[in-house]
């Protein structure tokens, strides 16, 4: 016999916080969804039960003019209630723009790769991480938190690998400027889950009690494992978008996020819980597809949800 | 901090033996693709250094007309060397089908759900059962071995849930009717970790020291996730499909088999050794997909492997 340990236990967090990220890291490379299709979403997305929506960006319209309506929508979510919106900045100008929007609930992306910063924000690491300390306090004076996303956590489009020392060394600077909570973003699906296990092990040993999630694209069908790996390490934050939404539009069929409602259904069905109802993510999943007015990646929504049988010949 | 372990060490094993299963279970659902075809795929998959390849099926032409052609594949294989070749059968006339034209290690396919079983293969699954013997002696009389497939492992599409009980029975009778080797399949793409941990431990307890191999379909887009777990918990031989062919073709972009590329990809990256080589499996999705006619649906072959660059503004 082959086998190398049957003594395996798979250890399972009893819940698992995920956030809704479609709003934003989902939109933002689509052609600019009308202030109603993005409602629509948002009302579906809050119908799920998921109680943390990253919910627009306050950016440069023209680097991002699909979340060029970020006041708009931030102006809408008085309505619901019982769920944390958050918004995404890039530098003290959007956050203090989102804070006057009423969004207190920061994310400020620090790519740890110095040519994806320079090329994705216009300055170095360095420079970007200067800016933590700023951000930080227009969060705190408004009453609320400030996430740092390590962008190019595990890889660089253009430098390769990211030196996991560099990745850790972003998160000791940005706890120290005032970040309250940490996430690792692998900004192009590449990583894998040792390499996730030992950057997570790494940044905890560092940055001891600071919340810590994780954002994976699933552009090379990992992203699922590397939820896995990076669950069983103890992470319980994880980001994910309603039908893999994320991908970069111009590839067509090249999946985005990893999909909210494949998240949510091995999770609960491995007993894990999330509070979010599996059939209302696939409805939203048809809003969205709806409002983007392309077909999204997830093969769990494009197969129908968990119970579709197949209907051909399957013998194995 | 809501971590719930940090004490977490992702054990992998140093090596996993992938089985090519896209010839078989990618083609049966196909339009028949033309011999020649099927030898360029063969000829690119034997050059990615796989060591074991599912070459075929002999079961009825009507019931599966894509694979109508196994004899003549047969025929072909003579001319390639360091790889093992099975064949799945479907009865004891398939067996001796195989083992005339030249394949003495087969798989054999038991459903444990009985409706499944009757659907699939018309009788039941204690019927299906009582047939390993037969077979098993017309493998090992050729000088070869049966793998007996338990198809609908952990679900059914008509019965839902597989009782574990049912499936460790299966496994057990199967192994005491002659059978050499287990493999547990996802024939709907529906488990998830936890389930895939629990049958393993069980069907492992109940047959200690028989090789035991796992087959799982991307349906859901899970398939990775539980390849993980599976591997965790000791699994070496895995099945898995070029390009993730194996998606029925009348659910357009619905994932088939776990594709081999993002299986190999992930598992060389975490330091365990394939003796696959990633390029040469691209190399043979591009093949295959000239063959089959219709785009494969695995992510990283879609993404253009494992270091394309995303060109367009990404921030996390």
């Amino acid at each position: 016999m082959s086998d190398f340990d049957s003594d395996f236990d798979l250890v399972l967090p009893p819940s698992v916080d995920v956030r809704e990220v479609g709003m934003r890291d989902g939109l933002q490379l689509e052609a600019p969804v009308p202030l109603a299709g993005k409602l629509a979403m948002l009302e579906a997305l809050v119908a799920t039960g998921v109680r943390r929506i990253e919910v627009t960006s306050f950016v440069s319209p023209k680097a991002v003019p699909a979340l060029a309506d970020a006041d708009q929508v931030a102006a809408e979510l008085g309505q619901f209630s019982g769920v944390r919106f958050s918004a995404l900045v890039a530098n003290a100008r959007g956050a203090q723009r989102a804070v006057d929007a009423g969004i207190a609930d920061l994310e400020y992306v620090v790519s740890a790769a110095d040519s994806h910063s320079r090329a994705n924000a216009g300055r170095t690491t360095s420079e970007a991480v200067g800016a933590v300390g700023e951000i930080a306090a227009l969060a705190h004076g408004a009453g609320g938190s400030l996430e740092v996303i390590v962008a190019t956590a595990w890889d660089c489009p253009f430098d390769g690998r990211t030196a996991l020392d560099r990745t850790v060394d972003v998160t000791r600077a940005a706890v120290t400027a005032g970040a309250d909570a940490l996430c690792l973003g692998d900004t192009i699906g590449t990583t894998t889950p040792l390499r996730v296990v030992r950057l997570l092990d790494e940044v905890r040993r560092v940055s001891p009690g600071v919340p810590l999630g994780v954002h994976f694209h699933d552009t090379r069908g990992t992203g699922q494992a590397n939820a896995l790996a990076a669950i069983q390490a103890g992470v319980t934050q994880l980001d994910a978008s309603v039908g893999g939404l994320g991908g970069c539009p111009f590839a067509p069929g090249a999946s985005g996020n990893i999909a909210t409602e494949e998240l949510v259904y091995w999770l609960e069905d491995s007993g894990v819980a999330t509070g979010i109802d599996l059939d209302a993510v696939l409805a939203a999943a048809r809003v969205t597809e709806d409002a983007v007015g392309r077909e999204l990646p997830s093969s769990l929504y494009r197969a129908g949800g968990k119970n579709a049988p197949r209907g051909a010949f399957q013998p194995a």
